[in-house]
Order: structure tokens, then C-alpha cells, then sequence
């Protein structure tokens, strides 16, 4: 029983079909085709605004590109120091953009704070022997599976606005935090200043696929030569496309979330006081000890274990397509080996 | 009737049978799955030697990865001067190398030869001024549809090492030159002194896959670590992965590469004397100036001009799902035309 | 007796006493010097319009970093093929762009054409897939002695302008075409529609001085930040524009230059016939053949075999601090080997 | 009376006279003069072992050069969180490497320990999604003045090298290292470990030269090569040679490192109890307040506030050339302000 990551998972029946759907006929190549162009239309339906919307197929892809568009080779990123730009993309922002640098803040549950971003900026002098502030990086859900709320965002992004500075959503598991907020997708983007989404889809049920998402339609035509010379313009990007189209037309992308949220919330439950950190998406963070890991181990649970070895945490992610006797068993576990 | 490009293509049945099977259960991501293991081995097979095969989604991705692998920053890669990375990849070597520069050499049929080479290598003198020779970069077939023969490829190959480079295929087109000239894999690739191919398999059959094939297995460390951090290591790994093992273990490879393969030689014959390069692939080159191009699009046909506006020149592209029928309308309307 | 290069000469006597000049008390680093301040002002005279002048210490660092503030790193860099940035820096201008392409081309006597520009843009569609033109950057004088007339490079610049381009000009050597032509180094540069100039003073009198001269002031900015993480900037960088000051100021800038000139034109004189361009600065290029190189070496004369080597020809530099009498001896050998 | 930086300094009259006994002739250019050729060996001398030294004009090329030869650009690199390159470069290291981070570490006055670093390796998995742990930045004399033991570096090193790391060590103040610890520079150097250091001269009496020194050969023609590419070569090399010969084989080195060592010491015993950081080269940092900043300041003294605003921390620089009466009077304002 697998609670890894919720990249273990499968696609979603709904893209499937979509998937089987566009395969006929021979049609435009790199995005002419007539369901890539809906995406800007489909997307924008979505989030409440008008958008320009690419595809991508991996969170690294959509990450690095946005903030490569964001940021010139000496500028400095800022994000938090467990994000997953910063620890697990073996650099990606760097490469991407030619150089730029991360300045890495603390941050309780995965959130960054203004004063920590103004502590940050403190140190650079604006001259040019600094880096200079050129982008703000938030993950939403964050990498410890808490959610930034509206006014949260707000004030993150007018003080990063206020310092010349873009501002860039990782929304890995973006849907998950739409289903738990209970929001409109627009709450916590573009009304609370986001310019740069990295709409994530594939954890939530696609094959592939995330699209970044400009609700600043001035920065496009950027990314898209530096999309193609990365190699990330697909040639039969209508596979990519439809699989977008379908997540977010059919509802699989709610759908898949507020499932995957409900069973974390189970897990929530029965982890009672080892929870770590708030669960506000699909990601249960425990203090377990060596003892109860290896408990849950043996009865079949795989998970990673998180942070320091002594500390003796866990992960555990539920997948959108998580059996929910995988998730029963689990809590009976946890309750068991409390 | 669309003979723009292979890339209009759909994916074959076997690929997509291959995504439905591959999709169930939560499977671990990032490569660590059973499909994946299984690539190494599978192509080992159909090349006729170990290697190392990594896939990603795109051509550009693979050849400047596997170029980025070969070069230092400061190399100089030669390839002909109408090759994809050259014209049609937005500078993606010189990205991915951090700055390789391109040596670009003329060539009849899109065929380099030894003499360029040369020639070109003359103007480097080898000292901290110059970049440094560090790749060759082939492509089979070539980007105007012809096909080195083994014997070629020797001679090319060992040049090049002697001068202390590595030898890059750009295979976007491999499996229609094994099906053009009836030999093995291998006969094209490492016994020709080819150090690493760009496997191509999304044209002929693939929804995006292609196999960045390591034949000297010391590279491929660093070759997956430049994976990663471009964003081209996709976390559902299998869904990739799959598409090559049914591409090569149900032979849709060659099937389809053979289908293509024959009805451009009937566009060939229709063509007759306009025929710009000997047809060794998919791909077939025609003078037609602009009557007849007005003429064949009135009639339903779509098709890219080629090379200057002034030479009327045509390359009609014929995919692996090209209906026969189809074929046999542009054939007659070539023949009416001529 | 060195006609090598005129990187073999000494500094000037002027420059030699500027920096004992400044050498004395604790003055402002980076920049902030009295002597930095008055740069913009000097160049500014000099040139005839404001301008933002910035020193750097090598003529490859002011070609890449200037084109590295005109090019995006999807930029496609036009440039003759023997130009110094294509051939002589081993692929700085990738290095500092972060990829962007050289798009070489061919022309007489060192110079680039409208029309082979206009041909090289042909191959680029516009669309992603290519590289975008970004800059056309051109030598004065050129690599092969010759110099751009006012007119051609106006010709030159409004195409490039009309095409979305930026021209650069790499002025290694352009206080020898301001003394060639009598012209006002602003008929040149900015009235010519120059928008960058690398000002060469290393060559011509200076210990290790160039200054990137901008006469649009609005891409300083990013210049400055790209100057200082190449590690451009000097710290005690008043020693750095006194050279530059003393160089204009002292008016040893058009004096060596036009000492070297006139050199120049007595070898041409001797060498006649054999001459392969016309001499429009310091350099000389013959057609010697093989023997009468050897004559001349086995004579005591240095100097580079220039080409393939089957041409037989050779370049002959004046250095600003050559001896009147080892130029007499060379136009003495030519003479006698002819 | 600036306490700024030595960086405001002058240059040597040692220095001095050796650009003017170097500057006759015209000899080769780019290095193959007879001073840069001399440059192995008297360094050599200077360390007590074979060498490989490259001379060029900025503590920030030297740097980031020698970090971009030891780490890939997937590379992590360890450094103190106060350390130049962290904080006072610009980016230049991901500008050099081609994007790898830095892992920045704290670490008491300025001193990085071991275990800071083996917690920050324990972060990184060793799997593909981190970037690889590739070189260990150690600053000699660090940012806030003090010096590492023989004995600390070589654990540093020990444990640097056996997780598979080169270490650089930032030499700009190295002299004065030297001259505090009565050591030879060897002990601090090779015999701890060092695989490079940029060994620091413009600071302590030269113009504008600092030494890439190689105690590992091999890693010298990489080195070369990224030189050229940054316009880091100069044309005219022996004025820069020049210089670091005249600064080691006059003994200036050593001796202005001693002479402003000697005044910091007189400084850091008026500042008495104020001081921050223990005084081992040429910098004291001492803890004011906003009163005494300004009272010091009125009474005609320049220098840096340091740290956070409401520390009112001041650094005080002394430069090789600082008249020992201005330090007299520093020394009486520091105790009539105490």
C-alpha cells in the first residue's frame, strides 16, 4: 500500500478518454491544433480572467520556465527553504534562467512570511555587487501540505510587488487547496497578485501535464522561445492539451482533489496528536519515531520518512486514485501503533 | 490531406494500447517502475549491444541533452548546416551546453562529409582562442531525407575520434533508414562508431516519446542529472516509458517506418524528374515551382515550401498513419500536374 | 622585429604617466573615483553625444558583455566569419548571452553586406523553432583591415533597425579608422546608427583598456549588473579609466593610431602586388607563398601565416610603438623578395 | 580618513616600478611572454610546491572561475552565508558554473565548521533530484576578519574530499593570514588540503591582480579555456604578470600585509570591549551604536555601517598604504567616543 507521492499515481479515466479521443487524424503540430488552442479559453473559464495558458509535462518544467521568464541572470528568487525548486530540482532555476539565485527563507508549515522576505532583502544593498530582487516563489499547496489563504497571499504579493518584484504560484497540488479553502481558483491567484501559476495536473490525475498559466499576457511570447529551446514544445502537443482540457472540463480536477483531501483528513484523524503539521491537502506530515515507522512498515505501509533521521517523521500522501480500504487499513494502523 | 509532417501524426494502436495497460495500481515514479527497468534491456535488444536508454518527450530535448553530455561549454559541435538542432531547436545546444558554439557545414543531400569537416576543423587552431572540437552530430536520415550508409558513418566516426570527438545521431527518422536500407540497428549505430543516438519515436508512432540511447555507458550519469534539472525526468515515468517498449517489442517500429517508407516511394515515381534528393525515408523533396504548389493546394493537398521562395521547392511528408489512399490522390495529382 | 600583433606593444608614455598619476591616497572603489565619474563626460566629447561609457579589460569582454545586454538568450547574433567574436573568442558571446547563435557570414574584404544579412534572415521563419535575430554586430576596422565608410553603415544599421535589431560594433581598432577616414568618430558610430561600441584603446597605446560605450542610455543598467558578476569590474577602478582619460584626453588616442597608419601604408607601398586587401589601418595582409615567407623569417621578421596554408599569405601589424626603422627593413625585404 | 576597504588603496611602488621595467618592446601577447612564463615558478616558490597560476584582474573572476572548474553546473557548492561570493558577486558563480547552487552555512565570525556542512549534506539525498555536492568555499582571512587554523582547514578538508568535494579557498586577504598566523603559506594551503585558491593581491599593493593558483594540474586546461571565454585573458598579459612577480619576489606581499595587520592590532585595542569578531588580518569589527557611528564620522572618519541597522556595527578597514597617523587618530576618537 503506497503512500509515497501522489506521482505514484495513475491517470484519471477522464483523460484517458480524452487521450483516445484526439488520436485520429493527422493534425497541426506544436500547438496549432484546435484543442491547444481552446486552452487559453478553457483555462481563463477556470480562474475567472482572461489568461495565457502553455503546456508543459513536468512541475519542473513549469516552475523553471516561469521564473527563468521572471528574473534576469542576476536576479534572486526568493522562496522557501523546503520548496521544491530549491531542493528538488537539482537546480532547475538556475539553469533556466542563467544563474539566478535562490535566497532560501524559514518559515513555520512551509510558509513564507513578509518578515522574512524583508529580513532577506535587508542584506542586499541594491548595488550591483547583490543579485537583485527580481521574483517570489510560494507553493501552494505548500511542501508540507498547508495552504496559504487569500489575505495571506495578498499581503506576500503587494510587498513583493512594492519591491519590484514578480510573483510565481507553484500550484503543485494547486486543486487540492481550491477543494480545501472551498475558493474559486481566482482567490488565490490573480485577485491576490499572483502573475505566474504552475497549474499542476499530473499528481492529480493527468499522465503528464502541467501548464503555466500568465495572468500578465506581456510576459508570454518570453517564455514560449525559451519553452522551445528547453525542448519542451511537444510536436503532437494535442495529447498534452487534451489531457488539460479534460481534466479541468470534466471536473476530474476537483473531483480527484476533494477525494484525495477527504482521505488525508481520515489520516489526519487517526495520526491525532503525531500530526506535524495542519493538513490542508493531501499530505499527512507525522512524528512517528523509528519504532512505529518500522511497525507500519512491516504491516505493508510504504511512505518516506521525512527531515532528520533522528527526528523519525513521515509522509504519507494519498494519490487521487488511493483505494480507500489502503487508507482504512492505514488509520486502523496508526490508531493501533499510537 | 495533410503531408505538412510525421509530426501530424496520431500514436499507433500498440502505444496506446501499451498507456491502458501500464495504467493501474500506484507505481513508483521517477524511473524507479518496471517498465522503465525493463528500457535498458529492450533496446540493448534491438540495437544488439548493452546501452543505456533514457526517454524523453521531445527531439530537442534529446539531442541537446545528449549534446550538452558531449560538450563542454567551450566546444564546438559540427553539424550540417540544415540540420534540426541547427535551424529548427531555437538555439537549444547552445542552452543546454551553456554556450557550445555550432560549426555548421555545407553538403549535397543534407549528407556531411569528411572533407567539411576538415576543412572546417583548419580554421581552429586549437589554442584557448578557438572553442574546442567536441562533437559530431549527425542526423539519420538527414533533414532532406537521405540516408548515410554504415560505410559513411564509419568514416565519419572515425575521423572524428581521431580528432578526439564523440559522434551524436540525431535518430528523429532511425527506424525509416533501417527499413530504407534492410540493416540491423547496430550496423548505423555502435558499429559505426556512434557514441550516443537520439532514438526517434514519436513521429512514427509515439504520442511524445524518443530514447536518448548511450552506447559508451560513462556518460549517462551525467547525462541524468542535466535530465533532471531541464525539467525532462517525468515523475509518471512509466507512461513514457511504455510507449517505447511497445514501439520496439511489437515492431510498430519498423512496420510503421516501412508503411511510410513505401508510399513515399510511390510519391517518388509520381514525381519523377522535380525530385530534389534521392528518397531514403518519409520525406520527399520536389521542384515545383509556383504554378504547380498553387495547383497541388488548390487540389487539397497541404505541404511546407522549402528553402527559398524563388526555388519552388516542396517536402511532402508522409506519416506512418497516412491513408493509402491519400497517397494515390497526390500521386495522380502529381503526374496531372507535371 | 614583432609584426605579430599589435597586442605586443607597450603602453604609451601618456598612459604610463596617468596611472602614476592617480596612484596616491585612499580613493572610492568600484567606480566611485573621480576619474570614473568623468569617463561618460571625455567619451561623451569625443563622440560628440552623451553617451554611458564603461571600462573593462579586454576586448572580449566588452564585445560579449555588450552583446549579451543586446541579445536574449533565443538571439540570433549576426556576424561576419571572420570576425574576432566568431573565430578568436572561444565562444564568449554564448558564454555571456546564454546561448545566443552566431549567424555567420561571408563578405569581401572583411565586410558584412545588406544582402548576405537579408539572406540569412531568409532561413528564419519568425516562428519558435528559430533563433531570433537580435543583434548584427560588426568590425571597424574590420578583421581583415578595412574600414566600414559612414554610408555602408548607415545602410547596415536601418536594416538591421528595421528588422528589430541592435548593431554593436567591436572598435578593437577604431581610432585607426577615425585617422584613416578624417572622420569625426561620431559619423561612425552614433550618426552611422550605432547603438553599442566596443572602444578599443588596448592595441593602440593602453595597458589592458577598453570602454563599452553605449549611446542608448537604457541598456546601461543591465550592462552594469552582467559587468560585475563576470567579474568585470575593478575594484580599484580608477586605474582602469585613467587609462582611458589619458588615452582620449591627451589626444594620444588619434596620434598613435595614425603613426601606425602611416607605417601601415609604407608596407603596403612595398608590398604591391601582392597586397590582398586594401590597407585602411594598421594591418597588412599579403600573398607571400611559402618562400618569401621564409625569406622574410629567416630575415628576423615575425609575423602570423594567415589562411589555409596552402594560400601562403601573412599579416603584418603595426603596433602604435613600432620602430620607424624595422618597418624600413620589412619594406626593404618585401622589396627584395618580390 | 577612509576605513572603508583596502580596496581603496593605491598600488605599491614595487608594483609600480615593475610596470614601468616591463613596459619596452613589443613581446608576445595572451601569456607567452617571459614574466607570465616565470609566474609557475615563483609562486611555486612562494607555496613550496609545484604550481599552476593564472593571473587575473578581480577577486570575483578569480572566484568564480575556480569555483566554475571544480563544480557542474548541477553542482552544489558550500560557502558561508557571509562570504563574498555569497553575498558581494553578483551571481557570478551561477553565472560561471552554468547554474550551480550555493548551500550557504552559518558559522561563528565568520569560520564554517564541519558539522554546519555535514547537516547541510544530510538535506541532499545524493539521488537526481539534488544538486551534487561538488566544492567546499572556504574565505581566508574570512569576511569578518579571522583566520582559519592549519588544523581546521585540513579537517575541513578531509571531510570535504571524502564526501567527494574539491575545496577553493578564497585568498583575498591571504597575505595577511599569513602575516598574523607567522606561517608558511603552504601550511595553510596544500598541506591543508586547498585544491585552488585565488590568491589575493589587489588589495594588499598591487593594481588590479589576483592569481588563480592550482595545486592540481590537471584541473588547469579547463580552467584556461573558461578564462578566454569571459574576456579573462588579457591580450597585453605581462603588465598583470608583472605585477603578482613584483608583489611575491619583492617581499611587498608580506610586508604590507604586516604593516596593516600591525594597525588593525592598534585599532582593535582602542575599540576594546567593543569588538565583534577576534582581529586576525587587516579588518576590525567593532559594535558602536548610532552616537558613537556618528560621532566618529564627524570627526572625519570613513567606513561601513555592518550588519543589521539597529546593531550599529561598523567595519573598519585598514589598507597597506593607510598613514599610520590616521590610525593614531582613530585610535583616540575609538577611546574618547568609548
Amino acid at each position: 500500500m503506497r503512500f509515497l507521492s501522489d506521482n505514484t499515481a495513475g491517470a484519471c479515466p477522464e483523460v484517458m478518454a480524452a487521450l483516445q479521443e484526439v488520436n485520429h487524424g493527422r493534425v497541426p503540430a506544436y500547438g496549432e491544433d484546435e484543442w491547444t488552442r481552446r486552452l487559453d479559453g478553457v483555462l481563463g473559464g477556470y480562474f475567472g480572467t482572461a489568461v495565457r495558458a502553455f503546456p508543459v509535462i513536468s512541475g519542473t518544467a513549469a516552475n523553471a520556465l516561469a521564473l527563468a521568464t521572471l528574473s534576469p541572470p542576476y536576479g534572486a528568487i526568493f522562496a522557501h527553504e523546503e520548496s521544491h525548486i530549491a531542493v528538488d530540482e537539482c537546480g532547475a532555476p538556475g539553469f533556466f534562467s542563467g544563474g539566478a539565485q535562490l535566497m532560501l527563507l524559514p518559515g513555520e508549515h512551509g510558509r513564507v512570511k513578509v518578515e522574512s522576505i524583508r529580513a532577506a532583502l535587508g542584506h542586499l544593498r541594491g548595488d550591483v555587487h547583490n543579485v537583485q530582487p527580481a521574483a517570489l516563489s510560494l507553493v501552494q499547496a505548500t511542501d508540507l501540505g498547508t495552504a496559504y489563504r487569500p489575505d495571506e497571499l495578498r499581503a506576500l504579493s503587494e510587498f513583493a510587488h512594492g519591491r519590484g518584484m514578480k510573483v510565481h504560484m507553484d500550484g503543485a497540488r494547486f486543486a487540492n487547496v481550491v477543494a480545501f479553502l472551498g475558493c474559486h481558483p481566482g482567490d488565490i491567484t490573480w485577485r491576490a497578485g499572483i502573475d505566474v501559476l504552475s497549474f499542476g495536473a499530473t499528481k492529480n490525475g493527468c499522465m503528464a501535464a502541467e501548464a503555466v498559466v500568465f495572468f500578465d499576457p506581456a510576459l508570454a511570447r518570453d517564455f514560449e522561445l525559451r519553452r522551445k529551446r528547453a525542448g519542451h514544445l511537444l510536436s503532437k502537443l494535442r495529447f498534452l492539451s487534451a489531457q488539460l482540457l479534460a481534466y479541468v472540463e470534466t471536473g476530474a480536477c476537483q473531483r480527484n482533489a476533494a477525494k484525495a483531501n477527504r482521505l488525508a483528513q481520515q489520516i489526519a484523524r487517526a495520526a491525532g496528536g503525531s500530526l506535524l503539521h495542519p493538513v490542508e491537502a493531501n499530505e499527512v506530515f507525522v512524528s512517528l519515531g523509528e519504532e512505529r515507522r518500522k511497525a507500519l512498515r512491516a504491516a505493508g505501509f510504504e511512505f518516506y520518512d521525512w527531515g532528520p533521521e533522528e527526528a523519525g517523521a513521515a509522509r504519507l500522501v494519498v494519490s487521487w486514485d488511493q483505494p480507500e480500504d489502503e487508507v482504512r487499513a492505514l488509520c486502523a494502523a496508526l490508531e493501533r501503533t499510537a
